[in-house]
């Protein structure tokens, strides 16, 4: 049971949910009544648990505790335990210890592996849940890897939703992720209010665990040439003269500019590589891509997986995953900003 | 002189100009007086001529007509010339013969070497134009070939704009390209209304010409390997056998998405590759990035125009440069939509 602020609704079956401020959310108004205003005591809001601490996680939590939802943080790093308590969660380093009383359970872990570790190996979350608990699993893996751990989650009595997400740390933060989910109707309900606080578009892609791990290696694979791209740009413009402040505003009203071009040019205009992403991120995804697409024709992502694995090679792998453009300028026999 | 209907204000010096509809040039109403409404005769509103009816060039001249500039269009297709005449435009198949009387020439063939033919060649422009007409070249070509053409230009007595564009054919025929243009003020200033009338955003990139072309090289680069990455992310996407509506819709939310996956993949989507652009096109322009960009790494861009020679060789030079995705998928074996 949980204490928050805002505005409620009564809905069929009769219960109290707190209404959400998100405007995307006012459509169920029409079947609903106004029962209370201001402070109360809700009943059936879902207790969450965000295993994996990192920017995505981090973003996903505090949103969570935004919206009213008591929450569970698991990391290995006290620092960011600490901070997670101060901001109003509660805060554990076993996963195991952190989703005995939860409803839903997100994954927020480097990669497919590591996810299998903190559901299934020892001090896993799995052994600990309550059945029926959903296990919102928001790694980029491999889509096989995500089929196989929602089977295994669902043969132990879970729910399971492969929800890989979208958007970079600032959304995260506000709330604002894109979450690509598939998964059983059931699953997306209980986890619904959940979802609604990190999320400012969900997309249900079916009841089959999957498609959204799908769909997230088309993302990322995307991603992954398109800051190769704009890495390649502008180290072309810099060589050839071009003032890159200039071009990278231009560039943005033509047909030429990409959502990265965008982010990640503009680390690269500043010479900035603090990590939001990381080179070694994309040596990852990538690697999902040219790994699954087995024969399949994929010449932009392995000549950009080429790019990636030769900047971390090169020492950039915790870097921003636009520092495969001090590859190419070095390369080049230039220097672009930041670069001594 | 020619007549217009609009709202007309006096500068300084005193002299009558139409007032453009744009809401960007409201700007100079500040020191303006507004001195007459309705219907009135101009006496130096310029004329202008378009050499070269393609889909940009036509956009660009039916935008000019539009905003009461009297306009010369040059084409070697007698039926386009006659759609123009019915546009309201004057219409010609030789250059020379378009612009002894006009103030601004735009230059809208297919590469460098057409308009080198059109401007210096027989029946060329530039020997019958009168002194000081401005000649505004929006063709990509190599920088250093804009920056020939330019001192050309200048060297017999005219005013040259290097000022490639961007947007694609709606944006064109809208009046809304955006204008990549370097040269002298004076040509910047005699070409104002001109520009004004076809674009929406005319980005001055210095005195010097070979700055548009580099910033448009730049621009296609990312445009080139765009095409080729939604090309191969939508082919892959059906070979995992996702929806490709939805992947498509999804991506555009997500940080996977660029101005071509969005454009070009709608597309691949559809199955429609009634040529916009072109797959020749890109082999052309990815060609003028390897080029210039001599021993600087572009491995993305060799990538992608590796991709459209082939689509080209496989006798798809003509159709739109979104069809790459076809090789991409006959390589691996399975059919997109419009594939039989």
């Amino acid at each position: 049971m949980t204490t928050a602020r805002g505005f409620f609704v009564r809905s069929e079956p009769l219960r109290l949910t707190q209404f959400s401020k998100k405007a995307t959310n006012f459509e169920i108004l029409r079947n609903l009544e106004i029962c209370v205003l201001g402070e109360g005591v809700m009943t059936d809001q879902p207790t969450a648990a965000v295993i994996g601490l990192g920017s995505m996680g981090w973003g996903a939590a505090v949103s969570l505790l935004r919206a009213g939802i008591a929450t569970h943080g698991v990391d290995l790093r006290a620092e960011v335990l600490e901070k997670f308590r101060a901001e109003g969660g509660s805060s554990f380093d076993r996963a195991s210890d952190a989703v005995a009383d939860v409803d839903v359970v997100f994954i927020f872990v480097v990669n497919g592996q590591q996810a299998e570790d903190v559901l299934f190996g020892s001090g896993g979350a799995v052994a600990s849940a309550r059945k029926g608990t959903v296990f919102v699993i928001c790694v980029t893996m491999e889509p096989s890897r995500a089929i196989d751990l929602a089977e295994r989650l669902e043969a132990a009595g879970m729910l399971a939703l492969d929800a890989p997400v979208s958007g970079g740390s600032a959304k995260a933060q506000a709330g604002e992720m894109t979450i690509m989910a598939s998964g059983r109707a059931e699953a997306f309900d209980k986890a619904g209010s959940c979802l609604d606080a990190i999320a400012s578009k969900v997309y249900r892609l079916g009841d089959a665990a999957g498609k959204g791990s799908q769909v997230k290696m088309i993302n990322q694979l995307l991603a992954g040439v398109h800051i190769a791209a704009a890495a390649e740009a502008l180290t072309l413009g810099a060589k050839i003269g071009l003032d890159l402040g200039m071009l990278h505003e231009v560039i943005q009203e033509c047909a030429g500019n990409s959502w990265m071009f965008g982010n990640r040019g503009a680390h690269i205009v500043a010479g900035d590589y603090t990590p939001h992403s990381a080179v070694d991120i994309f040596v990852k995804d990538l690697g999902i891509v040219t790994g699954e697409a087995a024969d399949h024709p994929v010449p932009l992502s392995q000549t950009a997986l080429a790019l990636f694995k030769e900047a971390s090679a090169a020492g950039m792998g915790r870097e921003d995953d636009a520092a495969v453009a001090k590859l190419l300028a070095t390369k080049g026999g230039i220097k672009l900003p930041g670069m001594t």
